[in-house]
């Protein structure tokens, strides 16, 4: 039990220090807050640096937010696994000083997986869900 | 058909003008083309803070691009378009020193138009293909 | 409580009548099993009629009854509600006797309401699942 | 030159055999129309069989419709292709007596192709796009 602990505490640790050479997340502000068998947590303080033209927060923002987090889970749930395709759909304009996503997995077969992320607001709005399929490159 | 020629102009410098606000564009780098009545394109050059911990351009980097190319095409064509949704389909890494995405509207049909958008390295290879749904707000 | 249940009742009845009407699901042997206020589930006995080429059960069949449930429940918890784009990914072949769908919905903002329909083959392994947006004509 | 007009016909008329065993499609009364290099035709006579409770084409059948004459194109270009996920936008509802759908290869890398299919009424307006990806199991 202890041991098990120590390995997923290791894996953790690979996976966060791994995801340090992501130069585009570390622009955009992300950070990993969570990461557990069920599901991962990351997180933005939103700047101005992250407003569209109309002054909420840009579609590419949300969608790399939640990208990210697709990605720290299954990477941590399997091995090596990459993104096949993403699918987004915008519910509310975030107007936020934080944003928050969390990604379940929500079935694998073979070497697919399919995960929801869904991103809300700091009142815990919801402004988008998307929905990804990764391809799990070993089993 | 001269003072047609201005008014393209115009909508055009104005929709240049209005997509300056847009931080998380500039933030990444991106740039507007060319926007015509068939297509727009915008580019970004690729710089270390555009690449993922495997060192290929990132997913929502790509994303981003795509998004606001469809954003720059949409609101040329007709008034104010928000993107309802948008799908993404991975199909080669990016290791490039240029993205170049072209967008091109499939169709439209009431307030809903739908775009394709393709963005390439700087050697013509298709990294990934974007469908995107917009609402029209106003007709 | 009794009123309530009377008109819930009243509502499922006239529902399950309007789709009577839907003479592709007919064709196709979809039936109503359960309608709730957070899921609704429709089935389809397997027939060599359902399947393709290859001896599973055909990839339009699987959409056909995700979609089908999506709508019986969107209609059931809004009022007239169109499918606006559907998602499928298909996980696993189906060889099986017995589909079941399940849709539950993810989220509802003004208009707009998400949907996610598992189909299942009768040892309860997923086949594909589906995500839909749909328009609330009413709210 | 006839060798290879020989080869092509011989393929195609193997492809169209094959199609044969999918009774879905046959229960939906669609017919292949054209194979060829750059695009598949498809085409189903609709009947009262078809329609939803609206009275319009079902969405079902639209999908089914399009996702086979993906099949059939992707069948003809590559080797054993078979669907991982299928995308549908709805556009304008479909009162006809006929629905024509083409298929066109969007891109192809590796195991994976993309293709759009577009659905038509018999007048010509677009009723559905619909975009895939296959994964061609041997190249």
């Amino acid at each position: 039990m202890i041991v098990m602990d120590e390995k997923e505490t290791d894996k953790k640790a690979a996976l966060i220090e791994f995801f340090k050479a992501d130069k585009f997340v570390e622009l955009a502000g992300i950070k990993i807050e969570e990461i557990t068998n069920e599901y991962a947590v990351c997180t933005a303080e939103i700047t101005p640096a992250h407003l569209n033209a109309n002054g909420c927060v840009q579609g590419g923002m949300l969608y790399t937010l939640a990208d990210f987090t697709f990605a720290v889970l299954e990477n941590y749930l399997h091995a090596t696994t990459v993104t096949q395709c993403g699918h987004i759909n915008y519910l509310r304009p975030a107007f936020t000083d934080k944003l928050i996503a969390t990604a379940r997995e929500t079935e694998r077969a073979g070497h697919t997986c399919l995960c929801e992320v869904r991103v809300t607001d700091a009142s815990g709005k919801v402004c988008c869900i998307c929905n990804f399929s990764g391809f799990i490159k070993e089993k």
